[in-house]
């Protein structure tokens, strides 16, 4: 069945699934959205947001009959709530999910039984904010999107998604799981725990020297970006693929030792080498260039 | 003398000088601005730029009844300038500097003899590009600009360089040497070097998976902005001030082992407050709230 005559019945609409349905409502791209939330006063928030053509706490009712499901719950929910909709889940629905690790999930969604084709999905985008107050439509425009195939998927899950994926702006990439987390561990887990070091770091050396704060500018404020985040969510994260994130952390560990080493031994040409290599790893990543950050922030009012 | 009967020459027209020499002459609001550059050849770009009224090689005639002498060369060669420009600089020139460590470059300046008034600079801005093609008169608009008194200070000097950063758009802080290079450590060279080494880890980990790079979003893109930085001026920076460096370098290791041990102890609770520590610092820091990162970048073409 094409996406445009689906209905797709989001669970959890918070910042992912509120923007997923509102990116949905705006295309007019399926034939009905379902926000599902937990409690009854969170539904006027999705009605104002667009984010559904119907929105409520009701699962039995707002599943029934659809052909996409999307588990936009905290990721850490996300294995019970497999369990838990099962009953709901008419023969041949499509499920998937927007959980940022996917061991456990995918997993869960290996043992379904029955006939649904299940899906794991993670897109790579967010925000430092959370809740349907932050959702918006343009949330996936450009952002990659990963699915994570499991033993029930089939060839028309995987085309509806890809055609949902496509409907928001976003871009699919399909891999599979064990590669997913470890490569979020490193592209995206890592960068903000060396963002959470720098922020612990810069607290510490503050306590001492007032101008530690009162220097702020911007390349502090672009690494420690990350550090804003959601802390639930990224306690989530790293508690389900903490393999993953052990190893890379140790990683950077070395890295930053070895970096160390160079300086200690004044070993400039191994220190430039190494500044080069980083150098152009990044640019191979971002070729597009750097966005120009020539501006400091607006007076960094720290305490000092 | 006030800053609008000034004659400001400024020698280095790279990024910096050629940025300060353009607000100047935009702005109207010295007598003169004069670059000085090492070679003939870069005059022609020096013009194009409006970064100063009159341009060459020749120090002597260029430095002659200067009023201000701005020095904008790399950081590594400032202590050499200042010694080589003496016999040019009149009773009562003011000297000031660009770069971004002050040990060294203050020590040199207490050591000047004759008239000359001189104060350690330091804007706390640039671009991860560099040259007079990439200055532009908005460089310093809301930046830091670090002042640092020397044994040469005198109240009239530093009341010229007031007037002088405030008609950029700069904010000065007066500060001492020791916590300016400690805080610079901490605040700039820091993240960089936690930049340069999560470059290092993507490229190790990408070489086994190549989904790594596929991955890689906005995240990942602002947490490595600055290892994108201009090598040879982070080898200097780092040189010039390499104790500062490596003692914050190790409170960073020291602060990512204690993430791994809370990681290792499965310690939720101590993982929670630490993130929760560092979430704080960032808001206190940067309390106007982080730039929306929604979008990823444009499709970043890694060689994965």
């Amino acid at each position: 069945m094409p996406l445009s005559e689906s209905i797709v019945s989001i669970i959890g609409m918070g910042l992912m699934g509120g923007s997923l349905g509102a990116a949905l409502v705006k295309g007019g791209v399926c034939k009905e959205v379902r926000g599902i939330v937990r409690k009854e006063s969170q539904v006027p928030a999705v009605v104002a947001a667009k984010a559904a053509h119907v929105a409520g706490t009701d699962r039995k009712r707002l599943l029934q009959g659809a052909d996409l499901v999307v588990l936009a719950t905290p990721v850490c929910s996300i294995e019970e709530e497999i369990l838990s909709i099962q009953p709901f889940l008419g023969s041949g629905t499509v499920l998937t999910d927007l959980g940022s690790t996917k061991a456990s999930i995918v997993n869960a969604m290996d043992k379904l039984e029955g006939d649904i084709i299940a899906v794991g999905g993670h897109p790579m985008c967010g925000k430092e904010t959370s809740g349907i107050g932050s959702a918006t439509s343009i949330l996936f425009e450009g952002a990659i999107w990963a699915l994570i195939p499991t033993r029930n998927t089939k060839p028309h899950g995987l085309e509806l998604l890809l055609e949902l994926i496509s409907a928001v702006g976003a871009r699919p990439v399909v891999m599979d799981v064990e590669r997913h987390d470890s490569a979020v561990a490193c592209v995206s887990t890592l960068p903000y725990l060396l963002s959470v070091a720098l922020m612990a770091v810069v607290s510490e050396a503050g306590q001492n020297n007032e101008f530690v704060r009162r220097l702020a500018s911007s390349g502090l404020r672009d690494t420690s970006r990350l550090a804003a985040s959601n802390i639930r969510m990224m306690m989530e994260i790293v508690n389900s693929n903490r393999a993953h994130v052990e190893r890379i952390l140790s990683m950077s560990l070395k890295r930053l030792e070895d970096l160390g080493l160079l300086l200690t031994d004044e070993d400039t040409k191994g220190l430039c080498d190494f500044l080069k290599n980083a150098q152009e790893e990044r640019l191979r990543l971002f070729p597009e260039g750097v966005p120009e950050a020539i501006h400091e922030p607006r007076a960094p009012r720290g305490r000092g």
